[in-house]
């Protein structure tokens, strides 16, 4: 089958061999995949992942090797964190399975990814799509339930200020989730083409001049979404004393930082990382049409092209169409 | 009056004025005063502060500027944070004045601090010592109450383990605020000589070998309270997934930082400064005698070579007398 692989560098390939779905998974084809910046963060060693990449995708089930056979035929999406479900796992029990200690993650570890005409995932990791929702919205699923996370772990209400900052897809997709709160919503970021999208939703977008290091208020919630120290110190510096600053994008930097203002301003930091399906494909059946995110859809064979895209600066979401 | 200053260097005085109490403050003649290691970071440029260190004291009320007089003659000990109490003030009107903007801070910002002879303070600021505490102990109030404003931040329970990072003066206080809850606490550090003061409380200590990365477990919350870089990501590879790892000591650090096992395992960071007196006064009136924390006691017209005892490595708290 056809996939993009990734061993040292991208390659993309014909030749590999279908993978056969073990006992409680699902054979599920390709339909569409989308590029992450994990996917970029892995071509630069994070993780040190090696194997087909790719985890945001939309599909149909072809085989199911498990009693259970009524998803065979149907168009899901899927969950990436797959458990080890045993009794004896803490994680597991409390219906944290994207914790679990022992879990493999689609396209991330130990798990080849859906940048690939066909993959297998656990039963339980797949939800089928509502028929009106198209596959390029639907392959939204996966940031959306990661912006949706937030919900999930912070009582945002409706008086509360909130600031996302960062423009990027993950940082757009959570400003659609928060709005779900009522909460009054403003966002930062760089790029005026990209808040742009943001227009038709109530709530307040700054375009940032360089080198601009406050913007003359403080909020209760800062969501920092833009994967870098620098938006690090700026989410720190624009949440109130007592607020919380959501740790949205993986930090790793050589950069100074200080921590000090968390202490003193005894800020509370959440890491968030992916979220449940269901509220992001609820939103996605019933929420506004999310298909001007989409930058462009490559077919297969051009996948190398479509991660060289999804690089660019300013780029919106890059989709591989493995359908063809 | 005598004092230890600080302008690019530290200045032991005996020329300094007394001050004079503005109205709704009280003047306190400071019996014993204590070190912190907030007071050596000032030295090396902390908050830009200049000026009388020093923010941990025991004293007497000789005089009041208001009506109110009940404190007069009285033993006390203060709360740092000066408030501005308006009915303006979000944080003032929340009772957390200690987040107030424009508060000042003793011996740390915009107010004179408590290694002189005498202070002012507000009188909302101050609060009497039982009789039978001994100067030794009472001196000990800020920092404890700075361990006992976790438990008003964080609801650590009877069944949570708890790990504390960091066997300064600040962590072993930290750990006998922290037993209050009946939490099960293991406390990692470096110095055997000063573990052996928690012997007579329940619970493990752990001394590090130099290089230990990992003690083969997670805890459900940790307490960071090294102050430097490593004892932070030492701290988060101790968090479990879903945990809180409470940032006790301010960090700034040109060494590289790696946030992202923060978002990987949702970790929650709490930033937790100064805390309100009443909890730590209660301890130290009903709880066990903490003398031996206390590494000496030096005469006022020894305060520089007090403050040179405190940076050494392993030094427990020292204290300098201003009542001879």
């Amino acid at each position: 089958m056809k996939g993009l692989e990734f061993d040292k560098e991208l390659v993309y390939r014909i030749d590999l061999p279908r993978p056969e779905p073990p006992e409680g998974e699902a054979l599920i084809r390709v339909l569409l995949a989308g590029v992450c910046n994990t996917d970029i963060e892995i071509t630069k060693g994070y993780k040190g992942f090696t194997g087909i990449l790719g985890h945001e995708f939309v599909g149909v089930v072809e085989e199911i090797n498990h009693a259970d056979q009524r998803l065979l035929g149907k168009r899901v999406v899927g969950e990436i964190n797959c458990a080890c479900a045993l009794d004896s796992c803490a994680y597991c029990q409390q219906g944290l399975g994207r914790h679990c200690p022992d879990r493999t993650t689609l396209g991330i570890f130990q798990r080849d990814g859906c940048l690939a005409e066909y993959i297998t995932l656990p039963l339980e990791n797949l939800l089928e799509v509502p028929d009106h929702v198209p596959n390029q919205v639907a392959v939204l699923t996966e940031p959306l339930a990661a912006g949706f996370e937030i919900l999930e772990q912070l009582d945002i209400q409706s008086h509360h200020d909130v600031l996302i900052v960062g423009d990027g897809k993950l940082g757009l997709l959570i400003n659609h989730a928060i709005r779900t709160t009522g909460a009054s919503v403003t966002h930062v970021g760089k790029y005026p083409g990209k808040l742009k999208h943001l227009e038709s939703l109530d709530g307040e977008t700054i375009v940032l001049d360089k080198g601009t290091e406050y913007i003359g208020r403080q909020y209760d919630i800062v969501v920092e979404a833009t994967g870098n120290i620098s938006g690090f110190q700026f989410s720190v510096r624009h949440t109130k004393p007592r607020g919380k600053l959501v740790l949205k994008s993986t930090l790793a930097s050589d950069q100074r930082i200080d921590l000090s203002p968390v202490v003193v301003n005894e800020i509370t930091i959440v890491g968030s990382r992916c979220g449940l399906f269901q509220p992001a494909i609820d939103y996605l059946a019933n929420g506004p049409d999310l298909q001007s995110l989409i930058a462009a859809v490559y077919p297969a064979d051009q996948a190398i092209e479509a991660v060289e895209h999804s690089k660019r600066k300013g780029s919106l979401k890059v989709l591989i169409d493995f359908s063809g």
